[in-house]
């Protein structure tokens, strides 16, 4: 049984424990070192992934050659192409732990038949997207309406931990700036 | 009955005649005039719309008190602030008929019923946000990955008839550029 995936799953719908039994079950516990690909351009998403622990990120490789991180999964969070997944097409991104992670794998299959036998985890997943997809649209809306500096000083008090454990050329990377000037931002607060 | 929402609806699940009836009662109908606004910042989104004919915008006032359309809806289209409806906040946003519309309004109290008299419409929802997602990701990829001259032409590709419906100036501050930018980029093409 995995209480962190319950526990998260029960703020949103209520399972018996029967079908918390048969949730777990069709989980699969990844332990991964740190730097594991998930998931590779040109390959299929075969799934949703939900951490654990660690650190996960989601990027794509830009036609300048540099990384562009689309996202990062902290504990308790999903992550997935989700392009992938919806039209059964390539990945066009990477997904890779930062940290030693472990990250529990729903297998796409496996997530029908729990459908079908448990039609609540419908509207748990449901939620869960209009939650990725309002945190998406609020990063669109920053990119249009910020600029780098406020976008910065959002995100950092925002999420301080987050800011902490992120290698800050990732952070640079997310927040769509160069490392240098993310140094020189860091460089005025002190 | 509203047979386009039907036929959308069963690209994606299957309903009985009794549950087409339950739902297209649960539907509002709204004959909107061009420039109605079906939500303003401060109010609550209190649900979310289908679009039968016409075509409507969803856009921010930008801090330089400019218009920054986040999305556009069009026929067969749903459209919301999703943030207000999850978090059941204040919009932050306008919902705006840019045409003479149609739309059907399925309150978010009427959906949470009718997700308990039809939970397979927990399925069609889920993957309607998980495609509004997806654009919405591929939206963030583009803008980090693309230059303002490649977006224009990767859309005017993928949606040539859009491009002819929606006003210069609009689909400027949708792909993020100047109206006379996107003047310059048309006068090359021709």
């Amino acid at each position: 049984m995995y209480p962190q995936l319950l526990a998260h799953i029960r703020r949103y719908v209520d399972l018996t424990s029967d079908e918390e039994k048969s949730l777990c079950e069709k989980m699969e516990l990844l332990k991964l070192k740190k730097k594991t690909f998930l998931l590779e351009p040109g390959k299929l998403c075969k799934g949703n992934y939900f951490v654990l622990t660690g650190l996960v990120r989601q990027y794509i490789i830009t036609k300048k050659l540099s990384e562009q991180i689309i996202a990062f999964g902290l504990e308790s969070w999903w992550i997935a192409d989700q392009e992938s997944l919806f039209n059964k097409q390539p990945a066009t991104c990477y997904i890779q732990t930062l940290e030693p992670s472990e990250v529990l794998f729903l297998n796409e299959s496996n997530r029908e038949i729990l459908f079908k036998e448990i039609p609540k985890l419908e509207k748990y997943f449901r939620l869960m997207m209009q939650k990725s997809f309002v945190a998406m649209q609020r990063r669109v809306g920053f990119m249009l309406n910020q600029n780098d500096e406020e976008r910065y000083h959002f995100f950092a008090k925002a999420y301080p931990d987050f800011m902490q454990r992120v290698p800050q050329y990732m952070l640079a990377s997310y927040l769509g700036f160069t490392p240098q000037f993310l140094s020189r931002l860091r460089a005025k607060k002190t």
